[in-house]
């Protein structure tokens, strides 16, 4: 912060006038532009088009033979199906059962069930304990913590560096026999962008947990969506299931992932990997919920995408709307913030967000400053457990949604809330 | 049980002799036969073929230009497609909220919701209760009992009569605070046939009850699943959303209904109709569970059956298809065994399922000895609480998912269990 002191001290005035000259400016040109939501835009959309008439007439049979159309008793899903998420998640296809439409909700299934049953049988069902405890590192995904805020979990926030949260940090916490979990989105993290250190992955797998019953929700919703052909070597995450399985603790993990940003987010098909204890639990539970999730919409998704090629393929061309969006977003906080010293960023290689970290105490600032100007961000703290971001910095920019000619102004918008911010901050 | 006994103790040996033989006849035949599962039969899926080519390339757009492939924040699903579901129960289309492809899982989401936070905000979650009881009709549908047992609630068994259990039985058991609801199929029920009389849906409506969160379960599955375009005047059931409303209990009613026995019971579309306090407690619940269900699939679908009208129109064609089936078994049981006096069975005018009623401890045998000649039906007991029949008398039969050309066979092994299972008994 010394050198954006030093600026301020020297430039303030002249420099703040100009900032509110474009802030009013702003304002007069009524924008009404969206980097809230990580949600694919039309052109992400149209590349999977061939979805909407498939499975097309007369096929509706399963390479095992199932009508996808009826009842069927086989609870895991479609063979094919199940084999697909396992490349994609490198688990074996047995150890994957599928879901409907959103992975988030096998995740809130998941820790319902373990609420009201117990995460498997012969445990405690957590809704019996006074209190129990997660470790949430931040910043996270803020769906996770409402879900944990309404089920009364305390939850313990633990800061993401730039491998992960820090390993140390997480074993002492696993002391605590309240801590039944933690819940992360282990690879270009949401938001941080962050992919966790084979390090961390092998810590969460192997360290010891006061709680028996102990649970890593372990939400891999980016695994396969790169920006770039090339994944750094960083960005190759351990695989967890295997880790924890060597370690005796196969019952721990609980993986999921869905195609909300493969194919269509309202539409898509999702998994939980999971051991076959965890779930055959989990069947047992669920065989009275639902017979079978639809399975038209899994044999609409295999026909589309019949295997790991193809997917990789298809996810080539998602990057490649992507990835301009995110490089012009680099570029433009590296060209006028990074010489002023404000603030932090990601420069993630996939997954759908850049975490900007702003100088203590004005995340929300901005985001106010921004609205104003009709540019709407993911609100600040969002990030946090009870929306409370301690430092009140990080901000959330999702890029996907907006159209690519519209990020120029978007970003001069955001560029300029800082820089008033700060401003205002040390006037 | 006059009849059967005269007929046995005179002509036993040498009836028995040839039902013996038929047995051996029928087991040497090999025959794998299935009347177990209330599942559409080929013919049925094929009415909506159209389907699964639906919605078809570049139509992705709701009536409201809501993007069908993307996330939404419309929490309550198409605004069309509410419409026509409202159409079909007769409630207001504000107070229906979509699901996915079962409407089995928004009841088993309701019941998980009042368990883990009470069913509105300001009651104790069900959880915290020692005990929580509920009225249970029987012969009921096995898997609501299923779930009701996972959550350890107690069952409290009720006779259906023929017109729905006793509206004053039920009246009285609700006075005991720990009675927080009833779980019923009230039209054309699941297994019993019978459509709940009108007086028995106003007291449900009406009645007072011990516990102020006491809630109705009314799994109206078989809303429009009629055998017979002009239904008997006996098979209209009361709208208990109106007359709950109108006796100040809006809140006590949560109505279940999908498209799975009219489209594809796989890959059909679900809906809850309930308050308005329901419904936002339902969604801020589920707001973290997912965005939304599919809603490709909801414009499929409504691509598919636009309005009522063509709703009526596809019915009748299901019904084209199902009522010689249940005629024919109706047909048979009342040429071999009512003469014998050998049990009792409903004449359903739609829904799936005949309950036929043996002599008191034959079920079992009946179902039994089906199995042993080939033919599987849902096990005796299923469809009470704890698998446990009483009486072993109820027999569900669900003549849908097998060939028509098959029936005559299977009904011929019915009806020779039957006059068995009586002939062992009384010899």
């Amino acid at each position: 912060m010394d050198t954006a002191k030093n600026y301020i001290n020297e430039e303030l005035s002249g420099e703040k006038e100009l900032l509110l000259k474009k802030y009013k400016e702003f304002r007069e040109m009524d924008l009404s532009l969206d980097l809230s939501r990580g949600k694919p835009c039309a052109a992400q959309l149209e590349l999977s088009s061939e979805l909407l008439s498939l499975p097309g007439k007369d096929d509706y049979l399963s390479e095992e033979g199932i009508d996808c159309r009826n009842y069927d008793t086989d609870l895991r899903g479609l063979t094919e199906v199940r084999r697909l998420f396992g490349e994609m998640l490198e688990v074996p296809a047995d150890n994957i059962v599928l879901g409907g439409n959103a992975s988030l909700a096998l995740l809130h299934d998941a820790l319902t069930r373990a609420f009201l049953f117990g995460p498997l049988p012969g445990f405690t069902p957590w809704c019996k304990y006074d209190k129990i405890k997660f470790i949430c590192p931040v910043p996270g995904y803020d769906w996770h913590f409402h879900v944990l805020e309404q089920l009364g979990v305390e939850m313990i926030s633990v800061k993401t560096g730039p491998a992960g949260p820090d390993p140390e940090e997480i074993r002492e916490l696993a002391k605590d026999p309240a801590v039944k979990g933690i819940i992360c989105v282990p690879k270009y993290g949401n938001p941080s962008g962050i992919t966790y250190s084979e390090e961390l992955v092998r810590t969460l797998a192997e360290m010891e947990t006061a709680a028996p019953d102990f649970r890593i929700f372990w939400d891999n919703a980016y695994c396969i969506h790169h920006l770039y052909d090339e994944p750094d070597k960083q960005d190759q995450l351990a695989n967890i299931f295997d880790l924890a399985a060597a370690a005796g603790h196969e019952d721990r993990v609980l993986i999921f992932a869905s195609t909300s940003k493969v194919t269509f987010p309202g539409a898509g098909i999702s998994c939980m990997a999971a051991s076959e204890a965890n779930i055959q639990e989990m069947l047992r539970i669920r065989k009275y919920r639902l017979v079978n999730y639809d399975k038209l919409n899994y044999l609409r998704h295999i026909r589309f995408l019949p295997d790991m090629e193809a997917v990789t393929e298809h996810m080539r061309k998602q990057a490649a709307l992507l990835r301009p969006k995110f490089e012009y977003i680099d570029e433009v906080l590296t060209r006028e913030l990074k010489p002023l010293g404000y603030g932090d960023w990601n420069t993630p290689r996939g997954g759908y967000f850049i975490c900007y970290y702003a100088p203590k105490g004005c995340a929300k600032r901005i985001v106010r400053l921004c609205k104003e100007m009709g540019v709407t961000l993911t609100p600040a703290g969002a990030a946090y457990p009870h929306d409370h971001d301690p430092d009140d910095s990080a901000i959330r920019l999702a890029p996907s949604f907006a159209d690519m000619e519209d990020i120029p102004l978007v970003m001069d918008v955001f560029v300029t809330a800082v820089k008033l911010a700060v401003a205002e901050k040390e006037s």
